[in-house]
């Protein structure tokens, strides 16, 4: 009796830890990408990691350093930038999970602010013995595209999800 | 002694879970408004739930889905539109909560992004048997009226609740 | 070994609950600032507590106080303003903590809203005999300085923390 309370508490408070780190994770990007922390950044990733974003496929930790440390990203950084990633919705299934989260990337510009991307950002999250990590992550722009909209609804519902993402 | 101490472990578990599930509500209406999952927008609610927005009263479950698949909000998720939640300040009572938090409306034009609202959002949700619903939300402009600062206070300190939210 | 398992489930559970609790402050300050609830947003912080933004110091906590009620910021939240904060990855290391977000400010003029500032939150929290509080907040614009890019990285992995954040 008291072993089936302790076995019930164990796994319940596993489900939440699981969920709160998967949710720490998510909200880790933001803050190591605008300070260009690309050793952190790769870190998030499996080394077999995919990030498929819009205009760019990274697809391997390898890729996404150097993403951070390539001119680009470093030019907005340098600039000014916040890739503000919205509270995810986490869920877990066992070793494996899915978190969905919108994100603006605004970029700053003589004292000014601009968004210049809203986003919807799929990862698909992996247990490892090194704490979970991202194998893949999906970010599409909110322009209108249906893929876009895909993305949010399969986050939350985890029905249509696309390659990757089972 | 032992039962002591298991119970309340259940107790403190129970209110963390609370407030967890809570908080991944409010997480996923971004998400599943902006794809315009109709039936998921709406079955958060409660049957006679409430959703209240300067510019449109919903006064049930039925009129939410109709917002979602009505022609404006098509329009702007059609066009590209975030919905975008602030991570939520979460307050459970029993068998009832509340939760607070900023929104903002970006719209998608031309490959541009405008910030068209920024929001005060007060959730009002009860216990049922099947999970946390929403039985009332309130959301108003943070255009400077005095309405949505009492939003924001009350969501967070429980004191002068509107109607509705008691 | 009942004792020991439950000894680790209460451990393992405060930490959540710490954790919980350090993220609903965070969250509890854009709604706090802009109603305006000047008492609450000072009772956030430690007697002694700071506040350093980029063109404010802050202090202690009537200072912080004295901000919410001056002409400023009343200016600001009478026309419309959103203190928009992510949500923040929090670490507790025994009675103190840190906590690390993005922010954005809206401002509302003649139906238009404005980011005007995307700004690195770093919080140093510790723990008191009436839950947890700020002792210093240092807040930097991301417009390209790289004090602001330090505070995002050390507010996640914990090094090359600032002045009052050790």
């Amino acid at each position: 009796m008291t072993d089936d309370r302790l076995a019930a508490l164990e796994a319940r408070l596993a489900r939440l830890e699981d969920e709160q780190a998967i949710f720490q994770i998510v909200a880790s990007y933001g803050p190591l990408v605008d300070s260009g922390s690309a050793d952190e950044v790769a870190a998030m990733w499996t080394e077999d990691g995919v990030y498929d974003v819009d205009e760019m496929f990274m697809g391997d930790q390898a890729a996404i350093h150097d993403m951070v440390t390539g001119d680009l990203h470093q030019g907005l950084i340098g600039n000014g930038a916040a890739h503000f990633l919205g509270p995810a919705h986490v869920t877990v299934t066992g070793d494996t999970a899915r978190a969905i989260c919108h994100s603006i990337l605004l970029v700053h510009h003589k004292g000014k602010y601009f968004p210049v991307r809203a986003g919807a950002n799929l990862f698909h999250l992996v247990r490892t013995a090194d704490g979970w990590k991202v194998h893949h992550r999906t970010t599409r722009a909110l322009d209108g595209r249906a893929e876009a909209r895909t993305l949010l609804s399969s986050g939350v519902t985890g029905r249509d999800l696309p390659e990757g993402h089972q």
